[in-house]
C-alpha cells in the first residue's frame, strides 16, 4: 500500500517511530490501540514501556524512554485507553520522562495533552510536540455532495467494533500487494497512529461530518483506490448519524460489510439486537445512492478471531452459502479473501 | 403550549422580553430568526432596532436599546445572520450600547459573543450576560437507545428549510389549545430562542448527537407530548447525518413530513433532486424502528407559503388524493391541518 497521500486533515508521524505506552492497563480492551500499531504497523514500534501496575503486554521488547530513543523512537503512543477518557496523574511522570528523552507525543484520548500544565511546560522545555489525534482541523467544509474522481471502498459494520479498521487494513495491503494505487484512509484514533494521518469523524461536529469525510477521501486519479474505515453501524441507537454522514460524504463505489457470527446483540446494547447482513446491504445501498448512484456490495468480512481454523471456515461457508457475495475473515487471508479481493477490482 | 419544561440543554430567556436587532441587512432570508421570533414569541418582543444600512424590517416599533430597556425588555437578540457567521465590527458599538442600557445578548452566530474583547469588556462592566444559544452544553451523555415514557412527534423533510420549525411549533400551538399537554423542543437557533430552552443539534460533536436528543426530550407523564423540530433531511448528502441521530435519539412515536411543492432540488444542490414524500415515510419508519418500532407517519405539512389561496389548497388536494395521511398548511390552518391534529391525538 502507497504512503496515504496528503490530505487536510489530523496528521501525526507518517515516517515516524513509535514507543507503545501500556500505563496500567489491566484489561487487554483497553490496549486496542497498542495491538492495533502492533499488528498493523508493527515495523514502526520499536518497543512497549509499561508501569508496574500493568499485566496486559503487546509482546514487544520493554525499553525505558532514553532507551527507545537511542533505539530510533521518535513518539511515544499512548496505547491504552483509560476510564473516562482522562489521563491519570500516575501516567505523566512517565509522559515528562519521554518528552525530555527527545520524543513527541501522540494520544487519541479525548482530554487534549497541552491541557496538562507538566506536559505544556515539558513540551516548551524539550521542543517536542503533542499530538492529538483525536481533535479535528479547523475549517472543515459543508459536504458539496458532487461526484468526485477515484474509486472508493467503505467498510460498514452490523455493529460497532467487529472489524472494520482491520479489514480495511487488509483489503488495502492486499491490493497494494496486487500493484492497485491504494490509500487506506482512516477515521478513529488507532487507524490515524497506523496511517498516520486521517480524520477523527466522532470528533467532528456533526454538520461537517460528510464535509469531513469528503476532504479525507479527496478527488485522485482514476485508478486510485480509497479504502476508507467505518465507523458505527446505520443501525446503532446511538452512533448511526456518524455513519451515515461518513457514508455520504465518502461517496464509495464499494462497500463491504463487516460481521461478527457469535455477536447476538450491538455491543453494550443488551436490548437491541443486531441486524441481519441483509439489511444492511439494503439500507447502505438505499442511503449510499444519495451521493453515489452506482454504490455495491462487493463482499463480507466475517471476524471469526478466537474461533478455530475449521469453526471459522463452517462459518464462513454457511453465510457463503446464504449471500451472493464472497464472504472471507480478512484476518485468515486464503481463496476466499483473494475473491473478495477480486471483488474490489472489478470496475463497476 | 405550556412553557418548555427544563432541560439540561441550552437556556437562554424562557421569560425575557427581546428587542430584535436587524443589524444592516439588506437580503430577507438572512433575518429568519427576527421573523421566527416575530412569528412565534411576538408578544415577547417589544421592538427592532436597524443600523442606518439596513433594508430589510420585522414591521415592529424602531426602538433604540434605552428605549427598549424602557419598555421591559431584557436582552437585545440578533436575529439576523451574517455572511461567513461573523459580528461584524459595524455592529459593535450597538452591542456594546445593549449591554450598557441592561440588556443582555442573545445571539445564534457561530463565533462566540465573549470572544470579541468589547463585549466581554461590557458585559463585565454592566453585569449583564452573553448568551450563545449555538454552543451546545457541556457532558453531553452518549444515547442509551432504551425506551422512554411520554409521547414524541418529529417534524422532518424532503430538504432543509422548507418549513419543519414553524410546522412543529404550529402542532404544539394546536395541540395546546385542545387542552394536550405539550412541549416545543427546539433544536436549532431560532427555535431555542422562541421556546427558551433547547439543544443546538448540528453544533454537537457527531458522537453525541443522539445523546442530545435524548435529554432534549426526556421521559415525560404518559400523556405529554413532545414536538421536536426537526433538522435536514436523511436525503440531504451534508447534513443527513444530523437527520439520522436526532430522529433516533428522539424515538418519535409519530413523524409529519414537512414538503415544499415548489422545490425541484435541494437547496443548494442543484444536482440533487427532492426525495419523495413516499420514500421519506419508508425510510423514516425503517430507521426510526431501530429506538422506537411503532414510529409512524402521521400527516404531510405542505409549505405553501407565498401562494394564493386557490393554488395552495388545489396543492393540498393534491397530495392528500395520492397519499393515505392528513396533508395540509399548518400555516394556513383550517379542517385540513384539524384533521391532521386529529391523527397527532391518536394513540398508536
Amino acid at each position: 500500500m502507497s504512503a496515504a497521500s496528503k490530505v487536510p486533515a489530523v496528521e501525526t508521524q507518517a515516517v515516524g517511530r513509535y514507543l507503545l505506552f501500556l500505563g496500567d492497563v489491566t484489561e487487554p480492551g483497553f490496549a486496542k490501540t497498542a495491538f492495533g500499531l502492533r499488528d498493523w504497523a508493527g515495523e514502526r514500534c520499536v518497543g512497549e514501556l509499561r508501569l508496574p501496575a500493568a499485566t496486559v503486554s503487546a509482546g514487544l521488547p520493554q525499553l525505558s524512554c532514553e532507551e527507545a530513543a537511542a533505539q530510533g523512537a521518535t513518539a511515544l503512543v499512548i496505547g491504552v485507553a483509560a476510564a473516562g477518557g482522562a489521563i491519570p496523574d500516575a501516567w505523566v511522570p512517565t509522559l515528562v520522562a519521554a518528552l525530555d528523552a527527545g520524543l513527541d507525543i501522540v494520544s487519541g484520548m479525548h482530554v487534549r495533552l497541552d491541557s496538562l500544565p507538566a506536559l505544556r511546560a515539558a513540551a516548551a522545555r524539550s521542543g517536542r510536540r503533542l499530538f492529538d489525534v483525536r481533535v479535528p482541523p479547523a475549517e472543515i467544509p459543508i459536504a458539496t455532495g458532487l461526484p468526485r474522481s477515484g474509486r472508493r471502498i467503505l467498510t460498514v459494520g452490523t455493529d460497532c467494533a467487529l472489524g472494520k479498521k482491520y479489514t480495511a487494513l487488509a483489503i488495502s495491503r492486499g491490493l497494494g500487494a496486487r500493484g492497485v494505487d491504494v490509500s487506506f484512509r482512516a477515521t478513529g484514533q488507532t487507524g490515524i497512529m497506523i496511517a498516520g494521518s486521517g480524520m477523527p469523524i466522532d470528533a467532528v461536529v456533526s454538520d461537517f461530518v460528510a464535509g469531513a469525510a469528503e476532504i479525507l477521501s479527496p478527488a485522485a486519479d482514476p485508478g486510485h483506490v480509497d479504502v476508507i474505515e467505518g465507523q458505527g453501524s446505520l443501525f446503532h441507537p446511538a452512533f448511526a448519524g456518524v455513519s451515515l454522514g461518513l457514508l455520504h460524504g465518502s461517496q464509495p463505489d464499494m462497500f463491504v460489510v463487516c460481521h461478527d457470527p457469535r455477536r447476538e446483540h450491538l455491543l453494550g446494547y443488551p436490548s437491541s439486537s443486531l441486524p441481519s447482513i441483509e439489511t444492511v446491504i439494503v439500507q447502505t445501498i438505499a442511503l449510499g445512492r444519495v451521493t453515489n448512484p452506482s454504490i455495491r456490495c462487493v463482499g463480507v468480512a466475517l471476524n471469526t478471531g478466537g474461533m478455530t481454523q475449521e469453526d471459522a471456515e463452517a462459518a464462513i461457508a454457511l453465510y457463503a452459502a446464504r449471500l451472493p457475495y464472497p464472504v472471507a475473515d480478512p484476518m485468515r487471508g486464503g481463496p476466499a479473501f483473494e475473491r473478495l479481493l477480486d471483488a474490489c477490482q472489478e470496475m463497476s
